[in-house]
């Protein structure tokens, strides 16, 4: 079939790709003219026959909002927009009343699988009508992973069930990437481990903890040993914070997925953490601690036990 | 090659199997008669041809403390002793010490993979002398994956290492179940999820959260849809415990798996938690609080407006 | 000074006695004729003389909403409303703006103490114009603790400051409480311990953790040794959430104060925790776990050792 | 009575004047000379009556242990040592066995207050005999605040209940003053709030969160605004990490009192945390993810979504 897709970034221009493997025709557009199909985004819809299909493939929040809304100026009934971006599932609901005005369809996907779904097929999470979702399958086809389709493509439930579905993947996610970070960091730690890249790589078969996030740590261990070019700066997309959100408003004990989260925001605290300032002046001011070494052994003067 | 096997439970019967479809000779011993090939660990020993080598396969703790303690009593030097249960690494310089003062091998070895080991082999985790290691290469080698020898075995270190890595291995573990259980908690509050089981199941392929334990999910869902069947009591092996207390002795922050560890004990807690009895009891205190719905909107009488 | 009074609830009613006790004249509505001293809120406002104050005290969210609504109809320019209900403070703006049209002046203030504020005074934090809470500042005085103003009384910032600071005060409340809770269940478990209610009490005073909430959990374990009478179902004013939702927001790592946020969620999971029931699916897939006892030790069969 | 006191550091000295004011005796031992009132360990045991009391208060640990073994050798059957030091619990009853062998008397007594004490008095919590308790109330009446005994001592139970005790409270300590710290990151985290540390004071009189240790941390921001000459860095005494241990030997779920520990030890990594480099790298493995600002919002090139 025909897709107009609008954003060629990294992740765009691999669906492209992908989707153009398969045998499907694909019009992108990007703002940026040595890699976009068409002019602008009439000209994009200019382009494709009707009833059109438009994959949104931009950037969470304001970009999303606004190219949708310019989709759904120019966009006829029956015409149909994907958005396959980031967006909070609290977007999809006026994203398809929007659309709906003018008759126009509304599908939200979520897509996992970063630069490796070009060559590995993407997972797919999607919301919306069955009649949408049908009519869209053959590009899903094209972009979820080759085996039953099951696996890596779900109709989550209506619009929203997509992004929500693809929110709490990045939750998990999370909260998968941390639980290994401890571990590497407590096999670093241990002077009996002679071979910390080695032991986690020996985990990436046969072990329970054996996944495809293991093994691009090894990867990443064997590019560059020790993370000596790593800051442990760790940035935070939004679903991160957003799936501690839902959490909270479902009143679902979410402690492993927030420690995660809450790490990264500590990692970010370039002027130290205020809080823990406020620990150490609370404890100077009952105290005159005595200092202690990185094991808590007081190491203070004879006759000065540690104080509280 | 031969091995003397010391433990045929539902681990140990399945390594026996695996061993001896890769061609080597196994005799096994185990209390009960009806599944051992010899009547005691004397006759164990008197049915190997030295240098012996014997793995031990029965639960850590005391059970494998009094097994090394026998096997120091009977085996000659040369011989060798493995042992392979998920024994505290402690416990190992104390063994290797024991069985060496009668010039007798030790290594410690970790061993991860359940009841499908048999099948897709064994993740393995080693400690030991470079020697020692390389004398049990073949039985190390029909237990793990078939594939790269790295990708399913690592010497990770001296003695106490191989336990050492289980340990981690078993507390990232407790990591990943726990984000995983989350997740899934929260698709199951969200009634935009019209399909829980099909969003875990598009994730087993094309995502950034593949793995293993993503399908074991799957297929318990499957199996028992909504885990109707299933308690929420559950119970925790020894390494998550020590994993904790590992990363309190290195200073290593732990949030990820010891929010895992402790949720499992409040699953335990058959007669409620006195810790948010105490809290309960506080807010009678101070406030007489107005009884709230569970998602947290005061339903108390007008003009009383929750206090604290 | 006069002042109008609209909620007579518990914390209304016991400010409505401290605030007369201090000199000033209180007219107080409620919908339940047998406390109020007027038939309606129309009735209210023209009992109290011009310029008006008027302090509403009713449960937040939908009945603040409507009772601030309602005033920004009756009263005229010049009047004052305090709202000093557990308002999130993302009401406040909305407030003011809606009276403002009127030239209806408008204070948040954040009002602790529950039911104690009647004999020990109310720690009140306030948000609004210097003008404004300069003109109530004989009410402040009157519900605020005896001795220094500034030890229960701050003018913390704007409108939505006063709000926004009873939020976090409850933020804080939560991890305090919980750690308390945490020490009283280790107390409680460790045989060691004779006299756990006299350890607690011990630590009221000299110690670096008194409290007041200590003071209560004493009094509290008096009435009820063991807490056999309280249950462990706790719920949760929306200000823990709120917190947690503000730390998310503004990137601050919230461990404590989510824990103890999460636990009270888990106290309520009359069903059992559906994560746990994920992780006990996954644990009975994968191996097929030797029973252990709560202490962690395995006591499964010889030969089967805990798999994993 | 007449007390012998080893050890004249910071704790120990204030509480020498504190014993002297309520008319005791106390002959004093320091290894530093200027300090000490005798030259020697057991130039300390002649100069005392018999049957002695001599309060041991040098750091724990080795420090400890070795002092106690010196007295065991020095004093004599119905003499009395009291550990007042942070001592490990488990310490105890070695400690006791020692002495007792020579018919000497142990008691361990947790001690709180730090510097304040000396003015407030000291929180006391004892373990050990009836008969050695007893015989040492009149120094622990003079260390204990004045007011009710009950609020300031406890005879917690048997040897070692003591140092338990202490051990809770330092835990418990931590909790709250990590609660305390992230309330007041968040306060100085949102614009509205004009007047962080005003907001703090107002909580010290009729709130719910008022105590001891925030009229410590308004104190402490009081001298050192916005805690600009304090670092983050925050060490720990040993007794936050042993209760954290003594949880999971007793399955108590320690979220907050574990949250407050592990911050202090992510505050210490001064080459950055391991496991978010892990996390990092993982990140870009897989995704090549836009930079985002702090507030985690996308501002990566246009179409160019975070992938995941």
């Amino acid at each position: 079939m025909q897709l107009g897709l609008v954003g060629l970034g990294k992740m765009g221009a691999n669906m492209r790709t992908r989707i153009q493997q398969a045998g499907h025709e694909v019009v992108g557009y990007d703002p940026r003219p040595e890699v976009s199909d068409v002019a602008s985004l009439p000209d994009l819809v200019a382009a494709l026959d009707a009833p059109r299909a438009v994959w949104v493939m931009v950037p969470s929040g304001e970009p999303t909002r606004t190219t949708v809304a310019q989709l759904a100026e120019h966009l006829e009934p029956g015409d149909l927009v994907v958005d396959g971006g980031n967006s909070k599932y609290t977007d999809d609901q006026p994203h398809a009343e929007l659309l709906g005005r003018n008759k126009i369809g509304y599908i939200d996907c979520g897509v996992s699988g970063g630069v490796w779904g070009l060559e590995n097929g993407y997972g797919l999470m999607v919301g919306g009508s069955d009649d949408d979702v049908t009519r869209m399958m053959p590009i899903f086809d094209a972009l979820r992973p080759p085996g039953e389709r099951a696996d890596g493509f779900v109709h989550a439930g209506p619009v929203g069930a997509g992004h929500y579905a693809k929110m709490v993947h990045n939750g998990v996610e999370y909260g998968l990437m941390h639980a290994y970070g401890e571990g590497y960091e407590l096999l670093c730690a241990e002077p009996l481990i002679d071979d910390v890249e080695g032991t986690l790589r020996a985990w990436t078969q046969g072990t329970v903890v054996r996944s495809w996030l293991l093994e691009l740590l090894v990867r990443a261990l064997q590019e560059d040993p020790g993370f000596s070019e790593i800051s442990d700066y760790t940035t935070d997309s939004g679903e991160g914070r957003w799936t501690v959100e839902e959490a909270i408003r479902h009143s679902v004990p979410a402690n492993v997925i927030s420690a995660a989260l809450f790490a990264r925001f500590a990692s970010r605290q370039d002027q130290g953490s205020p809080a823990l300032k406020a620990v150490s002046a609370l404890r100077n001011q009952f105290g005159g601690h005595a200092v202690t070494d990185t094991r808590g052994r007081s190491v203070g003067e004879t006759g000065a036990p540690p104080t509280s």
